[in-house]
Formats: structure tokens, C-alpha cells, sequence
């Protein structure tokens, strides 16, 4: 009795949806994360604004649009992912905190390149004009090759932060592979060559287990490894980041159906548009609904080991698929 | 007398300009350095051909357009910098294999963005249609993101070739600073906004600092710190791999109005066209001419404390200033 109780406490307390719902226990959860979030999102915000300098001398043009990208908005997730699995084993956050930054800056990269008309051609993103619509496709290319490089120069230098050389050596490996041709530039080029040639569910998968859930998970993986995790812990959240990252694809082609182009901040209906594979062109709505909600519940299971630390990684996980934008 | 001997013997052996010539010693000295270039570009190309999988499986024209421009051609100078330097402080150069093919893929990664059309637009890269041409604006892009990201990578994954961990940390921390928004972006950015806009000779002097200088000048240091260097050392080679760097910045200028398309596998006279500054418009052919030699001797000048073990920097210095492609 006193274990289910503690539990049942310690998951309202900090967003996991306890057995038994109520209304009550609803609205404390959303606002718990709703504060969370938020607080986590502004400590992201803050150190991403100490990394890229302020806008002076010969380069003011090419960080001023890399700072219109990389502090214009955007619900930080990767980094706050970050930081949430270095605290589920036990971590202080602010130990991850420049890897948190890094994370984000190849996200922000990755997010400029593309959009760039020889990509996706898209020209909103967070509700405001793409950085080549805002700077020219030039500027755009290399605010995305400055981020990028920047961010394996913020993690390499954050050894100050008290993290062991060969724990961050292997985070930039990890963090590399995720993001070069093995995983999220790899899973752009089968995006693209999907076009008009519609994928199998299984090769839609490969393809946003490499173009989203790679970042997704060495966020999460790297995040806990920077915090001192065990072996054991890594794997439980590998499986985590697994399911956590292909959950918010599905729930990202969701509300490209569901969502207006003003409730995301960025142009919705354009995989339908594009004639792209989607989990919902694949399975319909209501069964890509049910699997999104199955991937939850396969991230919940992965952190069934973990104590009251891992509260804000399993509440992320239901806003993950709750989410409306 | 004997130290005399000594000296002219070894520069003679491995390509140090003796101070009284004769043309016996540098035909030997021509040939020697030849030797010197191509045996460690071939090992350098054996190297790269392992870090980029042959194309196989859904990102096969990804990785056929990354290795169309990392495999195809090049003097493979950084690299050979690199190797060279960790040999010019006592280490074995296998010990800098990975950094040397590091630097090189962010060398070609920076090629492929240049040579974009919202770049410089170029054609010809190598002798043959750059990579744009070969494979569109898309994969050219993703092809140029994905060797920048995989460098990392291959870098980070290196210290099983020996080096500490921590010395591999400083040296990705430096590379990415060389490369990023401070440093090559950094360049590119002042080189694409003086079109039209001529600047000062110490603007000049700026740009290619930054655009071509710092990521010469990192393969020369990290390679130096790879290879176990003193900080007496490092910094001797720093003021060595800054006069090599502006020295090749230079010529590379005096051989855009001297030199033919055909000889240098890339469209020459493109920067009087496109109405740029360089060393020949603001100082004319003569006195550029003599600015590499004057470069040259500070390069050689830094070395002055280095014995045998500096040959191959030395006799590259001379290399860079007499090449005629």
C-alpha cells in the first residue's frame, strides 16, 4: 500500500499520469509539465544565447542570422530531453548543459538546411519567414554549416562542466553519428528521393529512425551518459529514445493532417501535398492514433526501473503524443 | 664544419633548399618532396576510402556523392600538413591518421558548399563537374553536411590510435573553431560581401585567415599535438602554419591570373570577374610574388629550432610558393 501510494504521489507530483484518472489529477499533471517546460526551456535559452556571440565586426551579418534561427523559438525539446536524462540517473543538469546546446544547434542546422528551396522549399518555420527567405539561400547554407560546426565546438569545450574526456569524446561520436550520413542527413536523402515514390511502413520507419529519432535518442542517451549512467540505464533509455522519437513522428504527421499552418507555426498538409508516405496515408488516423499511444506506453515501460528522477522524461512522453503543435 | 655538412646533408635528403644551390640538389630535392607527396596522399587516400562505406543500401547516392568528391583528387596538402607536423615533434604519423582525414573532409565538405550556385557557382572542381553538377543542388548540399559531420566523427572515434583523451578533445575543439562561424564560415561570409566591395589589404589579409588560413593552420597544430608536441613547439609551428597558410592564399591568387583552367582542374580568372579583391589587384604580380617568398622565409624561419624530423614542413613551405597548380 505504501509503495503504490508513494507512487501514486510522486507521479502527480511531477506529471506521470498516475492509474486512476481525474480531473483533478489531469489539470495538476498539465500544469506541472506546462512549468517544467518551461522553466527548462528559458535555462536552454539562456545558455544558447552565450554561445553564438553577439552580432559585431566582419561576421555581424552571419550571426545575426544565426541567432534569428537558433534563439527564434522552437519548443526545445531535444535539449530539455537532454537535460531530463542526465537528471534520471542522477545527474545535475546544468552538467549537460553544453550538450544540451550542441543538440539544439544541429537541430537549428539541420532545420535551416532543409527548408532551403533545394530541399523542402518551405518558407515559414515557428511563424516566421525560413532564414533564406529572411537572409538569402547563401547566408541560410552557411548559418547551417556555422551551427553545425559550432555545436561540436561548444561540446568539445564543455569539459569545464566536470565531464570525463572519454565520456565526452564518446557523446560527439555518438552525437556525430546520429547526425551525419548514418543517420539524420542519410534519413533527409531517403526523404527526399521518397518523393512520388511512397515508402513501406517499415521503410518509413528507417526513415524517421534516422532523419528525427537519431538526435531524439543520442539526446536522451547522451544526456544520461554525461550524468554518469550505468550500462544497465543506458539501455533502458535507448529504448526509451526509441520509442519516444518515432512517437513524435507519428504524432508530427498527425497534426500535418490535423493542425492548421497557424496552430504549428509552419506550413501543414504539405506531406499529403508532395505525395509523401505518412504513418497516417499508411494506416489511417485512428490507427496511427492507437500506435502513437502504444509508443508511449513502450517509452513508460523502458523507465520502469527508474525512481522519481525519471518523472519529467515520462511526462515528456504523454506531451509527446498529446501534444497540439 | 661538420654541423655544416650535417646540414646539407639532411636538407638535401629530404628536401630543405641548401643555402648554396646547384641544380644537382634541387632536381634531388624536386624529386624527393614528389616521393615525399605522393606516398603520404596515398596514404591518406587509403585512409579516406575507409571512412565513408561504398554505397550499399538506402543512402547509396549519398555516400556515392560524398565519395565522388573526397576520393576524387586534390593534393591532399592539410593532411599531409598534418602528418607532417606530428612527425616534425617525434610522432609517428599513423597517430594523426584520423585527424589528417578529418581535416580533409572538412576541407572537400567546404569545396561543395563553395561551389554551390548561391555560392560561387562553379563548375569545375578537380578536373571534373563539381559535385552540384554531378548530383543537384540537394544531394550536393547533404553530401557537404554529411563529410563535415562524419569528420567528427572519424576524429572523435580516433583515440584508439593512441592519443589521450584529452589532447583529442582540444584538437576537435580547435578543428570545429577553425571551422565554424569564427573561423572557414566566418571567411566565406566576408569573401561572398566584398564582391563589388573591394577591400583594404589587411581586410584581404582577414578573409583568408579566416577562409582558407585557420583550417591549414589547425592541421598543422593539432597534428604538432597529436604527436605528444611541446608548447614551445605548438606555438613555433603556429607562427610556421600562419605564414604557410596567407603564403598559400598567394600564389593560389597569382596562379587565378597566371595560370590555365586546364592546369589547375578549376575555372581560373574568375576573381577578376567577379571583381574581388586579391593579393595581385591590390599589390600587383611582382610584389605578390615577392610577399610568398618574403612568407615563405618566415615559415622556414619558424622551424629554426627543429631538426630533421622538420624536412618535410620545410621543404613543403618551399612547395607552396613554387607550385604552379
Amino acid at each position: 500500500m505504501v509503495g503504490r501510494r508513494k507512487r501514486r504521489r510522486r507521479s502527480a507530483r511531477a506529471g506521470h499520469p498516475p492509474r486512476e484518472g481525474s480531473s483533478f489529477v489531469t489539470v495538476r499533471k498539465v500544469f506541472q509539465l506546462d512549468h517544467y517546460l518551461k522553466e527548462r526551456a528559458a535555462l536552454v535559452e539562456r545558455a544558447l544565447a552565450q554561445v553564438i556571440p553577439e552580432p559585431a565586426g566582419s561576421e555581424a551579418r552571419l550571426l545575426e542570422a544565426m541567432r534569428y534561427s537558433l534563439l527564434g523559438g522552437g519548443k526545445r525539446l531535444r535539449p530539455i530531453l537532454a537535460l531530463a536524462a542526465c537528471e534520471a540517473v542522477g545527474g545535475a543538469p546544468q552538467r549537460a548543459i553544453g550538450f544540451a546546446c550542441a543538440v539544439e544547434m544541429v537541430h537549428n542546422y539541420s532545420l535551416i538546411h532543409d527548408d532551403l528551396p533545394c530541399m523542402d522549399n518551405d518558407d515559414l518555420r515557428h511563424g516566421r519567414p525560413t532564414n533564406h527567405r529572411q537572409y538569402g539561400e547563401a547566408l541560410a547554407t552557411l548559418s547551417g554549416d556555422g551551427l553545425l560546426t559550432d555545436a561540436f565546438k561548444v561540446l568539445a569545450s564543455s569539459a569545464g562542466d566536470g565531464v570525463p574526456s572519454a565520456i565526452l569524446l564518446r557523446t560527439i561520436a555518438d552525437l556525430a553519428a546520429a547526425a551525419g550520413s548514418s543517420g539524420m542527413v542519410g534519413g533527409q536523402v531517403i526523404d527526399l528521393q521518397s518523393e512520388g515514390a511512397p515508402l513501406s511502413l517499415d521503410e518509413l520507419k528507417l526513415l524517421h529512425a534516422k532523419k528525427t529519432g537519431a538526435l531524439f535518442l543520442t539526446s536522451i542517451v547522451g544526456g544520461a551518459r554525461i550524468g554518469g549512467g550505468s550500462e544497465p540505464q543506458l539501455v533502458n533509455l535507448d529504448q526509451y529514445g526509441r520509442a519516444l522519437g518515432l512517437a513524435f513522428q507519428v504524432v508530427d504527421d498527425l497534426l500535418d493532417v490535423e493542425a492548421s499552418t497557424e496552430q504549428m507555426g509552419k506550413r501543414t498538409g504539405k506531406d499529403q501535398a508532395a505525395g509523401k508516405a505518412t504513418f497516417p496515408s499508411l494506416l489511417g488516423l485512428d490507427k496511427s492514433r492507437q500506435f502513437a499511444h502504444q509508443l508511449e506506453r513502450q517509452a513508460q515501460e523502458a523507465l520502469g526501473e527508474f525512481g522519481a528522477n525519471a518523472d519529467p522524461l515520462r511526462a515528456i512522453a504523454t506531451f509527446v503524443v498529446e501534444r497540439k503543435q
